[in-house]
C-alpha cells in the first residue's frame, strides 16, 4: 500500500514555513505498514490543488490531504478533491447546525463564510474534530477501476494530530492487514545529541525490528521505540528490552522511561512526599515557572516565586542581603543560594529553587565590578537543610541559554529528589 | 515566472527528516520575482523520480531538483531527467579527469561508482561545487513549446546553497526581467483568523500584485505583503497602499505595523516614557513575564514579578489582603486589581500588572465558595493614578486559555500605552 501526502497552504510556499505535518503522518501510517512514496505541497489555488490531486489518484492508494479545510476563500480542499473525482459537495444540515452552536455557546455570531465548514464530499463520512471547526473526511471510492481511501485532514497539527489518531487509525487499521504495535520512549537531560547517538548505535544493530527515532530539543534527547509483530506482547517484548539495555547505558541521565516531561517527574516525586515548591529566576525571566504551571495539576505541589530581574526584587520579593549582592555580583553562587533559602522561607514552601545568570547577548557587568560572561548561570536548591549549588556555562543565543537554563534547573531538582 | 522545487531521497520521506532547501531556495526565488508553486517529495527510485520531473516540466517554467546527484546506486536525478526529457547523458572527461585529481590529492583511490558523478545531461552546463564531489547541472531547453530552465543541485545544504548563491542566482537573473521586492506585514491580536480573513479578502481583490500570506498561532494574526516591481518605490508603494487599507479596516487591533511583536511594542513604548514595568501572575504561571524576558533588552524596563500561583503569595509577594479573596474569590476582578496595584507598590515599578483565572482542565470551586469556570480570566494593568481591569472566557485546553491569557494581559497594556 502507498500513500502520497498532500499539503494544501500558500504559507507552505514561503520561506517561512514548511509543512511537519507530514512527518507525523509518516510515523503513524509507517507504523500501519504503509510507506509514504510522495509529498506534494500545494497552494491555496483551486487549479493546482486539483491537478496535485487528480496526479496522487494516479500514483497512489491512499491520499492523505492537510490543511485548507477552514472558513476562508483560500480553503479548497473540498472542493479540489471534488473537482478532481467529479462528484458533489453536499452541505450537511447537522454540521451547520452544530457550528452555530458552538458559536452561540461563545456568544458569537457565525461569519457567512464559515457554513463552507459543513460541505461534505457525496459518500464520505464526516471525522468529528475535537479541537477545531472544521472537520475531517473520510472517502473510501475507486478511481479508474482501482480502491482509493481519500483522508480530508484539518491543517493546524493540536487539531489533525488527535482526530487521526481517533477516527483515521481505527479505520485504516480495519482495512489493512493486522499488526500490533508497542511503543516505548526514553528521555534524557543535558548529554549532547551524538553523545546519546554513539552510545545507542550499537545497541540498536540488535534491534533492527524495533524502529527507532531520536528526537533533540533545547537539551532534552527523546528516544522513541516502536515495534510492529503479530502480537502485541511479542511487540512489547522488544522495545522494553530495548530500552533497559539503553537505560543500563545511559544512567541517571535519562530522567523518564515512560515518556513524562522532567516537570511530570518532578511534580510526580513532590507529591507522593506531600512537599511544595518555590522558585526565584531571574535570567529565565519565567520560563522556568512556566514549563511547570503547564502541567495540569500543578497547583498541588507548586506554590509559584519570584521573577527577580531587577536586582531591587532579589531583596525585596525573595529576601536577598544587598550587602550579599554588592560583594559577589548578583550573577554568583551566594546569591543563587541567598535566593533559594529566601524564597523558601517567604513562600513557607518545602523546596526552594533558584537561578541567576546572564542570557545575552553580550556579556553583564555585575555589581560586584566584574564582567559575567552571556551563558554563565548559578543554580541553587534548598530544602531547609541543605542548600545544593551548580554553576554552569551554556553556549549559544539569549533562547537557547534560557531553555537550556531553565531545563538545568529542573534537572538539578530532578535528582535531588532521586 | 513559475516554479516547482523537486526534492529527491527516499530519507525525506520517514518521519525524521523533511526538506529544507526548499525554504531557502523559496526566498532566494522570491527575490528574483519568482513564485514557487509546487513542492514535490520524491525517494530514491527512478520510476518515481521520473514520473515527478515529467510533471512538473508540464506545470513550471523553473524545474530546481536538489539531491540525488551523489555516487551511490540511490543518486538517480541525473538519469531520471534524461528519461523524462528523452536525451542523453554524457561522461564529461574534464569532470572524471578533476574527480580523479581530487582523491588523490587526498591520497584515496577513486571508488569505480564516483565516475557517475561526471555524467552531463545533453545541452546542460556543468555548475561547479566548491564545497564536494557533485556538479550541479544547468539545462536551458524547450519542452513542448515552452521554454523550460532546469536546475539540478546536490542536496546537502552546505553545497547547495552557495552553488546556488554563486552560479545559479547570476544566471537566473540574466534570464528574469529585472524586479524589485517590498515587503510589509501587520500584526493582530485577538481576533479570530475568519474575521480578519473576511475584513481583508475584499481589500485583496484590489490588490491582486501583493502576494498576501495569513499566519495564525495562539491568538495572534500575521498578514505577510510582498509585491515585486520594476522599481522598489514602486513596489514598496503597493504594500504600504495595502497595509493602510488593512490598518483602517482593522483600526487598533493592529499592535504591530512592521513586524514587530507585542512585547517588543510594550517595551519600546515604556522605554521611550521611561517607565517601568513588574507583573504579577496566577493562572499563567510564568508565561507572561517569560514572553516578555524573551526579548533582548527586557531589563531595561521589565523589574520582574511574582508568580502567585497560591493564594498565600498572592497575600506575600503582591500584599494581597486576606479578606479581599476570602470575599470574592481569588479568580475576581477585585482581586486582579489588588494584585497589579500590589504588585507595583510592592516592586516600585510604574505600571503593574495583573491577571488571575482558571487555566483547566476543570472548573475552580474558589475561596468564596463559588464555581469558576476553566478559560474564566481577570485582567488588570495600575499606573498609581488609574487601575483597568478587564474579564474574559477562553475557550479550549489548558495550553490555549494560557496562551491567549497571556497574549490579553500584554494586549490590555499595550492599548493603554497607545
Amino acid at each position: 500500500m502507498i500513500a502520497e501526502i498532500i499539503a494544501a497552504g500558500s504559507e507552505m510556499l514561503t520561506p517561512h514555513r514548511s509543512d511537519t505535518n507530514s512527518l507525523h503522518l509518516t510515523a503513524r501510517l509507517n507504523a500501519l505498514g504503509v510507506s509514504v512514496a510522495f509529498k506534494t505541497i500545494v497552494g491555496d489555488n483551486l487549479e493546482h490543488l486539483t491537478s496535485a490531486i487528480t496526479i496522487a489518484l494516479g500514483r497512489a492508494d491512499i491520499l492523505l490531504i492537510t490543511g485548507g479545510l477552514g472558513p476562508t476563500e483560500d480553503d479548497l480542499t473540498r472542493e479540489a478533491v471534488a473537482a478532481a473525482l467529479h462528484i458533489e459537495l453536499h452541505r450537511s444540515p447537522e454540521l451547520l447546525t452544530a457550528m452555530y452552536k458552538r458559536f452561540a455557546e461563545r456568544r458569537q455570531t457565525m461569519p457567512p463564510n464559515n457554513a463552507k465548514q459543513a460541505d461534505v464530499l457525496s459518500g464520505a463520512e464526516v471525522l468529528p474534530n475535537a479541537n477545531g471547526s472544521a472537520p475531517g473526511q473520510w472517502l473510501d471510492t475507486v478511481v479508474s477501476g482501482h480502491r482509493k481511501l481519500i483522508l480530508l485532514l484539518p491543517g493546524p497539527p493540536r487539531e489533525m494530530e488527535p482526530l487521526f489518531a481517533a477516527e483515521c487509525e481505527p479505520r485504516l487499521a480495519r482495512n489493512l492487514p493486522e499488526r500490533h504495535l508497542a511503543r516505548r520512549q526514553l528521555r534524557i537531560a543535558l548529554v549532547p545529541e551524538s553523545k546519546v547517538d554513539s552510545l545507542a548505535a550499537p545497541v540498536y544493530k540488535k534491534f533492527k525490528d524495533v524502529e527507532t527515532t531520536i528526537l533533540a530539543t533545547a537539551g532534552e534527547i527523546q528516544l522513541h521505540f516502536l515495534c510492529a509483530k503479530p502480537t502485541l506482547a511479542e511487540a512489547q517484548r522488544r522495545v522494553d528490552a530495548l530500552a533497559s539495555k539503553l537505560e543500563d547505558i545511559l544512567g541517571d541521565s535519562v530522567f523518564s522511561s515512560r515518556g513524562e516531561s522532567i516537570e511530570e517527574v518532578i511534580l510526580l516525586r513532590l507529591e507522593m512526599r506531600s512537599l511544595t515548591l518555590a522558585v526565584a529566576e531571574s535570567l529565565t525571566g519565567g520560563l522556568l515557572s512556566s514549563r511547570i504551571t503547564a502541567v495540569p495539576g500543578a497547583s498541588k505541589v507548586f506554590l509559584g516565586g519570584a521573577i527577580v530581574y531587577n536586582e531591587s526584587l532579589k531583596q525585596s520579593l525573595a529576601a536577598v542581603p544587598a550587602p550579599l549582592i554588592a560583594q559577589h555580583g548578583a550573577v554568583s553562587e551566594q546569591v543563587a543560594r541567598a535566593l533559594a533559602e529566601g524564597i523558601r522561607k517567604q513562600t513557607g514552601a518545602d523546596f526552594g529553587l533558584a537561578l541567576t545568570g546572564v542570557a545575552g547577548p553580550g556579556p553583564l557587568t555585575d555589581s560586584d565590578g566584574k564582567e559575567k560572561p552571556a551563558g554563565l548561570v548559578y543554580f541553587a536548591a534548598s530544602d531547609g537543610r541543605e542548600t545544593t549549588t551548580l554553576k554552569k556555562t551554556f553556549t549559544g543565543d539569549r533562547d537557547r541559554i534560557r531553555s537550556f537554563a531553565a531545563l538545568q534547573a529542573l534537572d538539578l531538582l530532578r535528582r535531588l529528589l532521586d
